[in-house]
């Protein structure tokens, strides 16, 4: 079988070097005292194979632009990734006994701190969307011959994300995507469902539309010959099923139960030493790795240079919905750099990312309604710096996607995210439809912006900002047309806020964005006749939050402050705004917010009757003076 | 084909009712000027033979114990449900007119609030995890012989989530669930990904380990043969793949694009007249529907007889992790009502809900790596109060499932969840691995409760009190074993804290919960020996919080306030506690959390280098004073 495939030299340097990585991986799970060589050992042929064998890569900058890409989806198999890269020469050796170590990059699971990871994994089943973006970006934006590759735990493919990449990758014929299923049978806590039914695996990953191939994986030369066999597929993903082995040659210990997760303690000097006994050294070289061909096509973007190409074009007064200013602002930001992307899931229509589709067909993403690869895809587009994905949905609908953004951030990944139907102001649809957590959800990740326009002009000019600002944001727009306030020529910053009434004798201080900044405007006038005066923050940028201009004016107004928010009160504006003045301890806060589980209904009527309506503010001012 | 499943005349019946179905949903629609009259139509055929043919329920009382279940996963198509229970006599027609108004329990999605509705739909993608829930019970734990179906839409069938719901249903042999697939070929925005290459759907259900049947949906014929063939299939559920077309029967409208969404208008009129032409009405008489067979084998479940059958017994001071006392009082709660039941995502060895496993395997339900799904599942076991739920995984894997949650909330669903391995504190495996932002997530949910024990006999009361608590209730358990510092007598309460240190002369109160607790009182310590005396508040309920001890304490030491957490400081305890005093404006509130993406490393260590330790709490009382 193996002549046209390999030679017998290289066969046997490709079954050493998978038994050095299991080496590797034992010992460095010894030292780190933590950590899983068993899953270490089922892929380390597949590991050797496609590092020493079929991919193309530059050993010494592990992010060129031209090398095939790699994925660990099985994310707490990273010691053998580590060794591969050992191997490769990049990392010394003696690095993998820092394993897990506070000051050092090798964690448990990949993140990018190392330069050999482009995503962080290790929330199991969204390597493969990540894998298929950046595959989508090789053969569609790039038009680079790069290829990529990601191995997929048996135990994860129970994860509906892997499905959602399956059917995408497979809708998309991404035929420069190989994905590898190390089907070892053992999962964590038992046996994987499927155990050892390859078969099964072959039917399900086939009716998903990819090109299938099922082999020994633990048989260099069965693996060699499936990756040569997927470089000749076309218009077809190509999916490797490899029956393997979950601790593969460790006596007493392959395929055994209770053995996920477990350095080997006082039997791994035993297990290096049968493995050592497998290797034969047949050649002294260092292993050759294929480079990868540089055509001179890629070059960094210049993301500096992305801005709107016209500036906003409205009168005050306009009625105009801060989603479709979005819709707006993203053409006119897609002119300026044909690097900016969209993605989007079914709902382009409402969200407005319609509108970038029909200026810049083919960069769109249309992702069907399946937000975790969504943004796992968005997440793969953004590596290498290849594209700036905006993905957009009903804000709540992020939530589906919540643990792909928590490891997007983890990833660093420089993703923008656009929310429309925020809270309870898009009526009738009902609470399944009403995004009142999103704020909470983008708050919560770590390094994130999240900005939340109230008009046209300010959710134009948000759109440029987070182009331009790196890492996770979120823009919040809202379903009703709301008026245009700002100037056309107004400018905005992140972590800037805009005082939109003020006068000299302001007795409270509101705080608002989106649809209520209107129904604070609303309550003002009415405090006015009634002889009371007020100032208005219009928040705009809710993380990070001017706690400046906060600070200043609530003490301006004698401490007295009321937020006002289309959002459930926990991890919103409100709590936002009070953790800042409470570092002071001066300062009043009272919170207004949607106060219960609302339903359908006409907005202005909910807004009413779940509190955050003109009359609710009047009311809440009153009680404070 | 016809003459053994359906006389002449019934099949003229469901016909017309199939139709006046299609008229409903149109005039419903039309009324409330907003909605998806043609995603009703394509199933209304479906509709009518469910309803009037194959299902066996109580048309008097919807959520009666021995009826079949229906699940609307597409729920946008909610009038052809509404108009359904309006042909079986249970709403009025009239109150069809009010859909979408905000005094109507007809919501544009379907919720609970209606008796018809078992669970809130309206997200896509979720209802089968629903019914399969539904189903589990039904076959194993009430052993009973009602059934379940579920309607989906082919749009939502690119969510993951239905993947990992069928993945979970062929795995448990569920053959008394039929789930209906109502591939109208268009969805949202676009065509749907398969438009209506029904043969790519049969492969990829039958892969699931599904028998698939697939017809003419608008067959009603084809559609009752179809039903009678699933209930004599054994071992597998059943899908039924029905080819239909969107907005069948409307001239002009049927199988059209840009037609989602949208009421007729004015052609509303003229389609009601055609379709009215259809109308035979061979018979007089009202339909009649199949009774459910009540033998009297279910009853309703005592919920207030849940408790611990033993009392914690630990001593002072011994080293116990929380999630191990999970499982042991999973245990002692399981002995008290035979009605609760355990769901974990293979991580059962790591949140101990293996403890329950072991003492009562056959009310343990695995449910692998697909955490939306888990939840989803207990979801639909809890519904019509057959089983109180108790799914467990890491703290952070519940992220995969937040849309689930926040459906959960709306279908005011009474499940129980654990997170383990909380915050920075499990150490070496990394970020990847952490909750960081769990607490932010499950407050976010409107009616929740959210505790947070620190030792093994608060954690075994929070399982107690949790048992006896409606809705969505979250209990945070941590990795390390920490000391025990409860009287095993000591009573806790959902919405009350527990003062642990307290003196005179406090000048400063910290509030802390879980692993922080032992940090503050290490740094309480370390404070007396310099001479300042601080009070120590344990959380414990962290919503509802015990604002009412949390103002007498703050005011009590003089206005200042410490917090202290394991989690990242958006929606977490600095903010709920800030928000809280803030009311009052006469607190200043520290909050310290966890400041930035945390990396691997021993938990003592990352707790100092993200500002949460000991040493880091009395810099900031130092501070302060």
């Amino acid at each position: 079988m193996s002549s046209s495939v390999l030679d017998p030299n290289k066969e046997q340097e490709l079954k050493d070097l998978a038994n050095k990585l299991r080496i590797h991986s034992i010992r460095a799970t010894n030292a780190s005292n933590s950590g899983h060589p068993t899953s270490c050992c089922s892929a380390a042929e597949i590991m050797s194979v496609l590092f020493f064998h079929e991919m193309r890569y530059n050993a010494e900058n592990p992010r060129d632009l031209y090398s095939d890409r790699f994925v660990l989806s099985k994310g707490h198999a990273a010691p053998v990734l580590y060794a591969a890269w050992v191997e490769a020469g990049l990392i010394p050796e003696k690095e993998l006994l820092t394993l897990r170590k506070i000051d050092s990059d090798l964690e448990g699971h990949p993140t990018p701190r190392v330069s050999i990871a482009d995503v962080a994994t290790g929330s199991l089943g969204q390597g493969l969307s990540c894998a298929a973006g950046m595959a989508y970006t090789g053969k569609y934006f790039d038009k680079a011959d790069y290829r990529v590759f990601c191995v997929i735990g048996d135990g994860e493919s129970s994860e509906g994300s892997i499905w959602e990449a399956l059917h995408f990758a497979g809708l998309y014929h991404l035929d420069n995507l190989v994905a590898i299923f190390d089907v070892n049978r053992l999962a964590q806590s038992q046996a994987a469902p499927l155990g050892h039914n390859i078969d099964i695996y072959r039917q399900r990953v086939e009716s998903f539309g990819w090109n299938v191939i099922c082999v020994d994986g633990h048989d260099v030369t069965a693996l060699c010959r499936s990756f040569q066999l997927a470089r000749t597929v076309k218009h077809k993903p190509t999916a490797v099923i490899a029956k393997t082995f979950k601790g593969r040659g460790i006596p007493d210990v392959e395929d055994a139960e209770n053995w996920h997760g477990k350095p080997l303690g006082s039997i791994a000097e035993n297990a290096m030493s049968e493995i050592s006994k497998l290797i034969k050294n047949v050649t002294k070289h260092k292993l050759s790795i294929n480079a990868p061909k540089n055509d001179g096509t890629l070059s960094a973007i210049d993301f500096s240079k992305m801005h709107l190409c016209d500036p906003p074009k409205y009168n005050i007064g306009d009625k105009v919905a801060t989603r479709f200013a979005y819709g707006t602002a993203l053409v006119k930001l897609g002119h300026s750099c044909d690097r900016v992307i969209a993605l989007d899931g079914d709902v382009k229509n409402s969200t407005f990312a319609d509108k970038f589709r029909n200026a810049f067909p083919d960069r769109f993403i249309e992702c069907y309604i399946a937000e975790q690869n969504m943004v796992g895809v968005a997440i793969g587009c953004a590596t290498r710096g290849r594209t700036v994905p905006f993905c957009s949905t009903f804000a709540t609908f992020f939530t589906r996607a919540y643990d792909q953004l928590r490891m997007g951030a983890i990833s660093e990944a420089n993703i923008k995210c656009c929310g429309s139907h925020a809270g309870i102001s898009i009526g009738e649809d009902g609470p399944s439809q009403m995004g009142l957590e999103d704020i909470a959800m983008f708050r919560s990740l770590p390094g994130s912006t999240v900005l939340y326009p109230s008009d046209a002009v300010s959710c134009e000019r948000a759109v440029e900002l987070v182009a331009r600002q790196p890492g996770i944001c979120f823009i919040r727009t809202s379903r009703p047309n709301t008026p245009v306030i700002y100037d056309n020529n107004e400018t905005f910053s992140i972590g800037k806020s805009k005082i939109i009434r003020k006068s000299d004798d302001d007795e409270v201080l509101i705080v608002a964005a989106g649809v209520t900044l209107f129904e604070a405007i609303k309550a003002a006038d009415q405090l006015k006749d009634k002889g009371v005066k007020v100032a208005i923050i219009d928040l705009f940028s809710i993380k990070p939050i001017d706690s400046e201009m906060l600070i200043e004016e609530a003490n301006r107004v004698g401490g007295r402050v009321v937020t006002v928010e289309d959002h459930y009160p926990e991890g919103g504006i409100g709590e936002a705004v009070a953790a800042v003045l409470s570092d002071f301890g001066t300062v009043q806060v009272k919170r207004l917010a949607v106060n219960a589980l609302p339903r359908s209904g006409p907005p202005d009527a909910l807004m009413n009757m779940f509190g955050i309506s003109a009359k609710c503010i009047v009311e809440a001012v009153e009680r404070m003076l």
